[in-house]
């Protein structure tokens, strides 16, 4: 527990973990207060974040190389899950889409593109390994264009009645995006581990917890982001309408951000550290993940949790989004070489996206 | 003509020449069997498109360099534009458009796929002329561009009156392609050869034929095969119905691995024996033949054979996999460097445009 | 005076000088002369292009690098602007917007294709820095991503009323834009000027003229621009009916060859001394400073010049010739190897692209 207590005065991002009692104290005294439980649900979950990430590694780190990179890369995107499985249950599909194809969008060019800029403002120009990025990209635009198909079909093609199309279609995606997940742990974590290896865990200096501590922490801080993310969901709708901001835009721009706090901390201090290699890591894996393995388990999950089974079908703004962000990862990786301005130009597109949907008029579901 | 016979009991394709007779017995005896047509069909255009592609080899090896390399360009895709042809004289259009759609879907996809695949479980990374791969598929990525155009265009002007329009668009396209395709052939026999080397017949340990046989079995096998694409496309449409897949599926996926069999056995023979230079370019290559050459081909045959002239345009849907198979084809070969997981997330996009096409509602032609 | 007239008489582009005064003549004697004055105005055009950017070229010269670099950066397309901005104080926002395209379009095609193959006419390959051409090439990618994002989100979401939506969305668009352009110059001209060297000037053994004459001659060309673009505009219209034309082939594909004129000369001699880093610099940067500056500029000033402020809304057609123009661009020059075969596909993508413009029915503005 001192450990605990020294790591938390140790960083000030854990100090925000003060909000998680406020929260939960505003959600008794004032259940009606959507607002202000949207701002510090928003405040809670981003210590939390950080918290599980170093639980999830603290575990990964004593379970060994095989289990560790196992439960790292399923866990890696918890709190996005747990927040989309809140969503889920909650018959929130558009919020639920939202999320998955911002957290996608928000890596590829929000961190990717801080991360130049970083990294580009110590460093004059920064090289990395174009191999292995280039690698990275690939398997992040076959996995978003195997996300993406069903919505490309139902869109391009106008009389395809879409209902039970689309439900078969989603499941028998969820089901191969499942198995090509399976066989990519295979394969980064058995048969090319080299190839992932620079993008490990040693670029972060965190001392791993103790086995006991961290499997504690890793429950209970679970269970605290669920708690968080069913407020948040709660009041997000009452909320971001008396933000003037779209549903869209917090799907998209604010779960995606919160949720991806602790790891964008690791991707920016790579990227100062002159270790773009890692950043680049973090930043197209983490996508990848969401596209394989985050987005096919909510389709599988609503057929249990779900009012009706959620289909794999998104808008179509939101389609040209996550294809124009991957390709610009795929594009901008494959050079191997950054400076500060690409970090610019990347970051001007990520507010191009966001200033759209944020402007954009509100849809029905 | 032992030769033949020694040849036919070496390899295990070959055997399937049995069900040619079959065949031609059954559509005398049971001309109404349309199911059982259609399989014998398929399993007889397998080994005969082996034996065209052997044949024309040998009349290549025969008649040097340079005519050639123009044989094997112009007949190195016969057995589709075979197919495609019947389909055009009996006013198939959708089958003959999917077709051609499914060919390079097909190539840069399942060929390309289970190239790295097959490669890659035998070799733990493999690399492969970057240069030279990228100017092939910078090439193909501009025929599929040039192809696609009328289509494009004509979906997002919605208010551009199809009909005149495509037709002179369409010509025109073709004439246009035509010629980029002859000067593609200088480019590739003449001017630069050396590019192309790698990926030339050397890869292929066939014996050749003597000069007559290869000529007698190049006639006789064209007229095979056309008798055997009759048959095909009577029955497809019947058979297609039986088996519950759409026509698309049958058009897109069916005949494009049944006619594309004997270069297949090609290209994963080279990946197995670690020349993915080999593999690369017969899968690109022959994409483009198609793009640059078949297509427009069957354009300008639809005003002498067919009941109207033919359009190039494809359905919307067949217009996002071919931009998207070989953008991952331009994307994926831009790396230089393979290993087995890329050939699963390849395949896995294949697969799930195939599960589309299969699930897909059947339209109105 | 005397060195204006020695370089008039060694320059045979500038012998079209002669068509200035007569197309003037005709503009007060015939008025209604259209056909004549719009050939007239596009002859004038082609010469006072080159002598205005020798004009900037030779302030830019004597001013240092700073001042310099900035200076051809924003005039280096100021016939284009000059063009754009007299349709724009007449209204015509299909003729403006279609001249932004078609300038991107036809740098990124035609400019990049002829210079490869003049180039590749005379060097068998041609290998050229790949490195910096990769840098440039995705900052023009993601500087045409930003400038689409209002069209892509507008045809994607049919229920966004697209009306005071676009409006904000433009122009905060444009602000962005600019503000992206102006951080780009602070790159290009301060922290990497090593990138964007060998794309400089020294390709030009033009004479600078002496400050004064320079200076005199961009006011005085400058405005002779604005007036025969005032009688282009005029009689475009008109005219393009006379021809057969559409406004769209006109706006795309005429205005951007005619503004462009200059800056191609450079390209091609430069391709031609296999310096196709210089070509490529121009073509690429070029199009960059439309979309990163004159379309946000013009935005702007349709709010002080225009009868209703304009919207970044492209039609989708020309999204997608944008789209897949500058993808074509980076990811040929992402191959950093050039033959004239890769030259000939491209201007055939740009020659299906200006036969589709010249066939499309015209629409309503």
């Amino acid at each position: 527990m001192n450990l605990l207590l020294k790591e938390i005065l140790h960083k000030p991002l854990l100090w925000l973990l003060v909000f998680v009692p406020v929260m939960f104290a505003v959600e008794v005294l004032r259940p009606e207060a959507h607002t202000l439980l949207f701002v510090l649900s928003v405040l809670s979950i981003v210590p939390l974040a950080g918290l599980l990430s170093h639980a999830t590694e603290s575990v990964a780190a004593k379970t060994g190389d095989a289990i560790g990179g196992l439960l790292n890369a399923t866990l890696g995107n918890l709190t996005e899950l747990v927040i989309a499985l809140t969503a889920l249950a909650a018959g929130q599909y558009m919020l639920v889409k939202a999320s998955i194809a911002g957290v996608i969008v928000t890596n590829t060019l929000f961190m990717l593109g801080m991360s130049f800029l970083l990294g580009g403002l110590k460093h004059h120009t920064q090289d990395y390994n174009r191999v292995n990025a280039r690698l990275q990209s690939v398997l992040l635009l076959l996995a978003t264009i195997a996300l993406l198909v069903p919505s490309l079909i139902s869109q391009a093609d106008a009389t395809a009645d879409s209902g039970p199309f689309l439900q078969s279609l989603s499941l028998g995606l969820a089901v191969l995006l499942i198995v090509a997940y399976a066989l990519g742990m295979l394969f980064s974590l058995k048969t090319h581990k080299e190839v992932f290896a620079s993008s490990g865990g040693e670029g972060e200096h965190e001392e791993p917890w103790p086995m006991g501590l961290a499997l504690v922490m890793l429950a209970i801080v679970t269970v605290l982001v669920a708690a968080v993310s069913h407020v948040f969901v709660a009041s997000v709708q009452t909320a971001a309408e008396a933000f003037g901001m779209t549903p869209a835009f917090v799907g998209f721009i604010v779960v995606a951000l919160v949720g991806g706090a602790a790891e964008m901390t690791s991707a920016f201090s790579g990227a100062r550290k002159n270790r773009l290699d890692l950043s680049v890591g973090i930043a197209l894996g983490s996508s990848s993940q969401i596209a394989l393995f985050v987005a096919p388990v909510l389709v599988l999950l609503s057929y249990v949790l779900g009012p009706t089974p959620m289909g794999l079908d998104f808008w179509p703004g939101a389609v040209a989004m996550m294809l124009l962000a991957t390709l610009t990862a795929t594009v901008v990786t494959t050079g191997g070489r950054s400076a500060w301005f690409v970090g610019v130009l990347i970051l001007a597109v990520y507010l191009v996206f966001a200033m759209t949907l944020y402007l954009l008029p509100p849809r029905v579901q």
